[in-house]
C-alpha cells in the first residue's frame, strides 16, 4: 500500500476531503490531525493549513506537501520545512469564485452607499444620495493571479472602470493592467475603490502603508482580501481617521483572531470579517490535488507547483 | 420652430437632460416644472415621472409621452391620460446595470451572511460563519424584462444557479426559464433569494402575498426592486415575524416616501432603500429618446412604445 496522506488543519475536520479522496483513488490510508497522525514515517503526502512550524520536518518520507490554501505563507512561514520536497497549492475554483464574491460585494457597498442607507434606516429618514455613474467609479485589483484575475474580470463585466495591477506584466479582457512598482502610484491615483489580493512576500509585506494610502484619491475605500501583514494598521487607522479613506473592508489581519482590544473591531469605518472571504471548497479544490496524488505515485510532473523563492 | 418638449419631474431638475438634447439636436424649447411650462398649448413631448394626474391632457398639442422611468405604471395610474398619444419608455443600460448591481448586492449580502458578521463585529466576536457553496444557492428572478435578463445572466456569471419567471416564455443563456402562473409555484419553491422586478399591472398588483411567501423555502431571502404595490406588507411581515423568511430588502414601497411609523424602518429582518436601485442615468437614457424625437419629427416609427393594455 502507498503511503499515507495527513490531513492537518484546525479549521475543518478534513471529513470531506477523505470521502471525495476515497470516491476517487479507493481505499487509502488518510490520517487527520483531529484523530491522530500515528507514525510519522508513514507519511508519503501532507495536506495542510497553518502547520505548527517543524511539523511538517519530522516526516522523514514526504513527497509532496499541499497546500490547502491558494496563498502558501502559512507554509514558507515555517523556517524547518523540510528541504526538497516539491510545494502544490491547491486551485479552487470554487474559493475564487467567493474571493470574487468578496470584492463584488465590498464594492457595490461602497458604489451604492449602503452604510450611508442603512444609517437612514436606523433614523426612519427617507434619504436618495447622490447617483454615481458606475462608469465614474475605477475600480483597482492589486495581484493578478487566479482569484485577482476572476475579481477584475467580473467587476469589469458590471461595468466598472477596472484596472489591474501585479509585479509581472498581465493582460486581461476588459482590464486595464499595470505592472511593476514604478506604474504603482498612477495606478493608484485612479483607483475609488482598492481591492488587495496579492499573495504575501518578502515585497509585498507592509505594502499597505501611509505612501500607499496617501496615493489614493480622497474619499477611496480599501477591499483588504489578501493577508493581514501586507497592512500597517497604524497607517491605515490614520487615513480613516483623517477622512482621506472613506472605508475599509478587511477580511484579513496581522493577527488572527484578531485581539479584542484592537481598534478596528469598534470602528465606524471598518468592516470586519473573519477570513472568511474564500473558503476552500473540497467540491471543487479536490481534484487538482487527486490528480496530483496520481501523478506523484506514476513518477509524473506535479501540477499547481509553488516556486518558494517568489512566495506563490 | 419645432414645439417645446415638457420635463416634468419633481426628483431631478432636468439640466442633464436640456445639455444632452441641445447637445443633439441643436437649439429647442425646452421647458421644466421647475422654471415653469409656459403655455401647455406649445408642447409637444413631455419627458415625464408620476406626473400629477390630469397634467398631461393639458397639453392639447401632445404627440409623444416619454416615460423617464422604464416602468411606466406610473403614467398609466393617471386616468385623464389622453387617448391616441404614443406612450414611449426609455431604455437605459445604465439604469438595468444598476438594478443588476442592487439585486447582486443583497443576493451576496445574503449569501455571505453579512447581517450576522456586522452582529459579530459590533460583539467585537470572531466567528465564521457555516460555509454554503454558491452551487447550493439557487437565485429566482421574477420578472425577464431587460432589467430581469441582465440580472438573472449576471447572477449565473457570479455562479449561482439561476432561474427566471416571466408571464410569458423567454430563453436565457445559463438560467433556467420558466413562465406563467401554473409554473410559479415550482419556481417558487426552489428559490433561497427571489428578487422580483416584474413591472406593475393588475396581473402583478399584491402578488407577494401570504401564498406565494408560503412557496418559497424556509430560510428564503426576497429582494423587492420591482414596484411596492407588488407587495402585501402585512402577509411579509407575518412571513418574516415566524422565522420562514430570513430577510428582506425593499427598495419600493406601497407609499413613498414610506412614513415613519410604518413597521418596515426598525425591522431588523428588514433592509430598505428609498426607491434608488435604479437611477435614470441621462448619460445612457437620452439616446433612445433623442431617437425617437428624430423619428417623431420625420414622421417615423417610434421605438420603446408602451402597450397600455399590457402595462409595459
Amino acid at each position: 500500500m502507498a503511503g499515507a496522506i495527513a490531513y492537518i488543519s484546525r479549521d475543518t475536520d478534513g471529513m470531506a476531503w477523505r470521502k471525495l479522496f476515497t470516491d476517487a483513488l479507493g481505499p487509502l490510508d488518510f490520517r487527520t490531525i483531529a484523530e491522530g497522525l500515528g507514525n510519522p514515517d508513514d507519511i508519503e503526502i501532507a495536506l495542510a493549513w497553518k502547520p505548527r512550524p517543524g511539523l511538517l520536518r519530522t516526516f522523514r518520507n514526504l513527497k509532496m506537501i499541499v497546500s490547502l490554501g491558494m496563498g502558501v505563507d502559512h507554509l514558507l512561514a515555517d523556517d524547518q520545512l523540510p528541504e526538497g520536497v516539491p510545494i502544490t497549492r491547491i486551485m479552487d475554483e470554487g474559493l475564487v469564485g467567493q474571493m470574487s464574491e468578496y470584492a463584488i460585494f465590498w464594492t457595490l457597498w461602497h458604489h451604492r452607499d449602503i452604510a450611508k442607507y442603512a444609517a437612514s434606516q436606523r433614523a426612519r429618514r427617507w434619504k436618495p444620495e447622490e447617483f454615481v455613474d458606475t462608469l465614474h467609479r475605477p475600480v483597482g485589483v492589486m495581484g493578478l493571479g487566479s482569484i485577482g484575475q476572476d475579481t477584475a474580470v467580473k467587476l469589469a463585466m458590471l461595468g466598472f472602470p477596472t484596472m489591474g495591477w501585479s509585479r509581472t506584466a498581465k493582460a486581461l479582457p476588459g482590464v486595464e493592467t499595470f505592472h511593476g512598482r514604478d506604474s504603482l502610484p498612477k495606478f493608484l491615483s485612479r483607483c475609488s475603490i482598492l481591492v488587495n489580493v496579492l499573495p504575501l512576500t518578502r515585497e509585498t509585506r507592509g505594502l499597505l502603508d501611509k505612501k500607499l494610502f496617501a496615493a489614493l484619491p480622497k474619499g477611496a475605500f480599501v477591499v483588504n482580501m489578501g493577508r493581514g501583514a501586507q497592512v500597517v494598521d497604524d497607517d491605515l487607522l490614520a487615513a480613516l481617521d483623517s477622512g482621506h479613506l472613506a472605508g475599509a473592508a478587511l477580511d484579513v489581519f496581522n493577527t488572527e483572531p484578531l485581539p479584542a482590544e484592537h481598534p478596528y473591531w469598534l470602528h465606524p469605518k471598518v468592516h470586519m470579517t473573519p477570513h472568511m472571504a474564500g473558503y476552500t471548497n473540497p467540491r471543487t479544490a479536490s481534484p487538482g490535488v487527486i490528480e496530483n496524488v496520481k501523478r506523484l505515485r506514476a513518477g509524473q510532473p506535479l501540477i499547481n507547483t509553488v516556486d518558494p523563492k517568489s512566495g506563490y
